[in-house]
């Protein structure tokens, strides 16, 4: 008996080129007939043990201007709204421990697109309580008491997900993996979604 | 009166990625009735501005090998021959300073099909002017003629398409530009041709 078809996505709340895989990804999955896990983790570890201390973006301004104008066109083409981030690249620590809570409790979806349009769409900094606190009333949760939970716990969890993010081979965001199987880029989303599709 | 829409196509011959759209930019383009100005260039001087003495695939080994794994499902997706070079990268001087005479005299395409299926299909060591003579001479070109001219001249044309399309803010191979527009990635062939139609 054949499984439904799987598909992780990893992304990352700072990461600019995880905001248009992360509007799209549901509503093209489902069409698709494959179901979505949610996995956000932190690229701060895995940059760090290749040497950046800080956004390959703005360690290599070439690749920095073009990702940019890039995100202007993809966000064009997807009807997206998209201003650049003041701050960049934000912490997403905060956002990230939340999240792993709505993975736990069924909101993850919502709170992850909300989170990626108050950054990448409004402006609003990630970074501070207040924002997330916003974002989890506006989606009907209640923002103190998750708030205070993912400042005490949830952090062993994020650290988990990133290892299992290493431990997959994975060195940026967004990536989609079938089992062993790693698509790198929001440009290959599809195909990713094909493999799933073809090895369930 | 509207100009026939044009393509400017950025590539270094040790680039893995380069291979693939060197393979298929012209019947793509032919289709989409776009002509294709070839460009090779090297990254040598761009990676090595950066501090890179190396690859990035090599310097950074979960994006090497992620690549190497990638390049195997795009060359099958494409029914293109593929084997991952003993020597990598190889060093590219030469094959772009024929590059370069084969630009100025109509056949650089040709020549530059069976580089990259010499460098990445058929396990050749392109640095070797061995190789390229024999490529030279299977494209019915005076082999000893070109190597002598390209081994004496040559270098100051491809250090001045190095510098433009440092210039363009390219940073990676492949590339595609149309005027001041600026694509990375294989993966975004059809859009840089797309926006070459839509903006001529």
């Amino acid at each position: 008996m054949k499984q439904k078809p799987t598909l992780d996505f990893w992304y990352e709340f700072a990461s600019p080129y995880s905001y248009p895989a992360a509007m799209q990804i549901q509503d093209l999955a489902r069409t698709k007939g494959v179901t979505i896990n949610w996995k956000p983790f932190l690229l701060g570890p895995i940059f760090s043990a290749q040497g950046w201390q800080d956004s390959p973006f703005n360690i290599y301004p070439a690749k920095g201007a073009y990702m940019w104008r890039d995100m202007e066109r993809i966000c064009l083409q997807q009807s997206l709204p998209f201003q650049q981030p003041n701050i960049f690249p934000a912490n997403s620590v905060l956002a990230a421990k939340v999240a792993m809570a709505g993975a736990n409790e069924g909101w993850i979806a919502p709170y992850t697109r909300v989170v990626y349009t108050a950054a990448f769409a409004d402006g609003l900094d990630i970074s501070k309580p207040e924002t997330i606190g916003m974002i989890l009333a506006s989606l009907d949760l209640d923002a103190a008491n998750i708030l205070e939970r993912a400042q005490t716990g949830e952090g062993t969890q994020l650290r988990q997900q990133t290892e299992a993010a290493i431990a997959k081979g994975i060195f940026g965001a967004p990536s989609f993996t079938v089992r062993d199987e790693l698509f790198w880029g929001g440009d290959r989303l599809l195909d990713a979604i094909n493999w799933a599709l073809e090895n369930r």
